[in-house]
């Protein structure tokens, strides 16, 4: 237990606030600022001077605000100066960002992964695609870090990853790796895909005003990011999250874990495209093509996502009954699948579901789409900033 | 977002601070809390000065530190003058006691609760087992307010209740009755029993230290105190920890909630007696039985708890897949049934939990037993004061 301490704490703490606000919000008058930190115009003046000298934020003169008087200056964050890279390693693909500071998307790039690469393997393409952006990247900019998003479970502090099909056996360095291919070790923070998806819709998506969201990412496997009380449940190693292995089904299928009936042998891609009896494909094409026939009025497609559906709202009832969120978000291939699904997910939620527990229960998609997993990434780097702006 | 502010703020954060501390860890010397609270001397003086003057602590010169020098003066929460009302709403029976500051039981009474008692016909036997402890106290005493532990789950912010049977349907003002009825209403504030029990066992009991708990309290039903990085998991609307209703057996019996294989279908006192041959048995007595026939290896009843451990451990392995909680308490007729069933709920919880998600998971039992419910429940009333301890 610490005490509240000194003024060089509050303004610290105070400039982290600033710049964090700038960050969600964009460009905002200092009037506004003032209201919304609940801080007077002259400690706002100071603050933004701090940032603006870093090269954090830059201000300027509103073109027209409609009023008389001298408008409020407006302080916006530096976004094409400073800018972090975010990386996420998906199942079939591997995607590399420039992210300027206030979330904006400043460079892209994307190359496939061959399902059955292994992790490590994926450390010198994402190399490359980042040494792609640096040589376009214009002098006298700043990077503050690399975020990385993998849709296996990290474990935040060092950067190790459990991969799904050896969760219980070992850990894989790939912080510590890519760290050294990108020759910036130690400015790498590493997070699991559904939970940086969670954080940035939460804070910026879908979910904003939410403090208790439960983010679902489907693809082979299915995890969750969850948030309660405007908090990530972390859990004790950092492995919680994992619902693609609550049993839903005790009679159900052999999961590669070793346990039976886990909800992701029901929901996955696997079972999608076993029940649409098109056992033989796989991948994110896949499962859309189930999804589209079943549009089309497909009857093997529709009772596939009937069927699917009705396992995905088990499952949700389930977390409903335990979090009582506010917002279920549908991410990754459950997106597609949660499009045409919605009525038997819903229905067999609400049997499963206590009415207390999802009477104000809303279903939705990302709002930030696929960048989701970018923007996450990037906000893992970004956090060391917005803790302590003035630090390195 | 609101930032860091001035000097009468911080003031007051170090109050709440120093106060919240010894409420906690109980008589500290003054160098002590320098250390603990990282403020300097002076500091911790003025603040136990102003505690002092408030009759909230007192401060003593220890009786023999066993050191040369001037000893430290040590500081006490202010237990027989201070106190808080503390009710628990059980299945079977009504409970109250007059709490000290400190966490000190100063008086206790209790009364039956005949099965079938409507929950707001709790009210005039609790009201009257408040008045008997009131007519004790001693003058010069202050009561902060009155907590209320119900097994029903709560709505803090109105102390309204959804009653299990009818948990979908209606709510019962529970918290202004007996505020009515005590003649203080606003001092009240009613949690569910499996919440505030998670909150002190893990601010004083066995969970000490860890961020991450679940708490089960089982007697007809099931519920969950979850605290997941050191904060309770309660849910949009305060209905979170409903794990008794998380389905684990989908062919399995009908649960009154209208779903079916619910948890606590399969592990509350029901399952157990109907597995031991007694099904025309009720209430903790009965659960008692069972778990002494089969310590003294009764065929049938070793069977039953044997079968309803595998259960819990199913569930408990579920909830390990979501939090990775560092510690599982079995509180209730679950603790009973935790101490002769734990080879088979470890044995289950293993093969449904990740090795991630359980390798460092330990199963406990309470370690303020039948007390944690009152001691949370007087946390309810003395948060208010230790949130500003010169407020009101």
């Amino acid at each position: 237990m610490r005490a509240a301490s000194g003024p060089d704490e509050v303004r610290r703490t105070n400039l982290g606030s600033l710049l964090q606000y700038v960050h969600l919000h964009g460009a905002t008058s200092r009037a506004e600022l003032t209201t919304r930190l609940g801080l007077n115009r002259s400690t706002i003046g100071a603050l933004t001077a701090e940032l603006t000298s870093a090269g954090l934020v830059s201000e300027a003169v509103p073109r027209d605000t409609g009023r008389a008087g001298r408008p409020s200056l407006v302080v916006r964050p530096e976004s094409a100066r400073v800018h972090a890279y975010a990386l996420s390693i998906e199942v079939d693909r591997l995607r590399a960002a420039r992210v300027g500071l206030g979330g904006r998307i400043l460079d892209r790039r994307e190359t496939d992964r061959p399902r059955g690469m292994a992790l490590l393997d994926t450390v010198p393409p994402l190399a490359c695609l980042v040494g792609e952006m640096r040589r376009a990247v214009a002098v006298g900019t700043r990077t503050v870090g690399t975020g990385v998003a993998v849709v296996d479970r990290a474990r935040q502090a060092d950067g190790t990853v459990r991969l799904a099909p050896t969760i219980g056996a070992g850990e894989e360095p790939v912080g510590a790796a890519l760290g050294a291919a990108l020759g910036e070790p130690g400015r790498l923070t590493v997070g699991n895909h559904a939970d940086v998806s969670a954080l940035v819709e939460h804070s910026r998506g879908v979910a904003v005003g939410c403090a208790n969201v439960v983010y679902l990412h489907g693809d082979i496997g299915v995890g969750a990011g969850i948030i309660a009380g405007g908090r990530r449940v972390a859990g004790h190693r950092g492995y919680g999250g994992e619902v693609g292995h609550m049993v839903v089904n005790p009679d159900g299928r052999e999961c590669w874990c070793g346990s039976r009936g886990c909800w992701e042998t029901e929901i996955g891609e696997h079972a999608l495209l076993r029940h649409a009896g098109r056992a033989g494909e796989s991948g994110r094409e896949a499962v859309l093509g189930v999804v589209n026939a079943a549009m089309r009025g497909d009857r093997r497609a529709r009772s596939a996502v009937r069927e699917v559906g009705a396992w995905i709202g088990f499952g949700v009832g389930n977390l409903a009954n335990i979090f009582n969120p506010e917002a279920v978000i549908f991410g990754g291939t459950l997106r597609d699948v949660y499009l045409v699904a919605a009525a038997p997910i819903r229905s067999r939620l609400n049997a499963v579901a206590l009415p207390a527990a999802r009477e104000h229960l809303r279903m939705r998609t990302p709002e930030l789409g696929d960048d989701a997993a970018l923007l996450g990434a990037a906000e893992l780097a970004f956090a060391h900033l917005l803790d302590d702006p003035l630090l390195g």
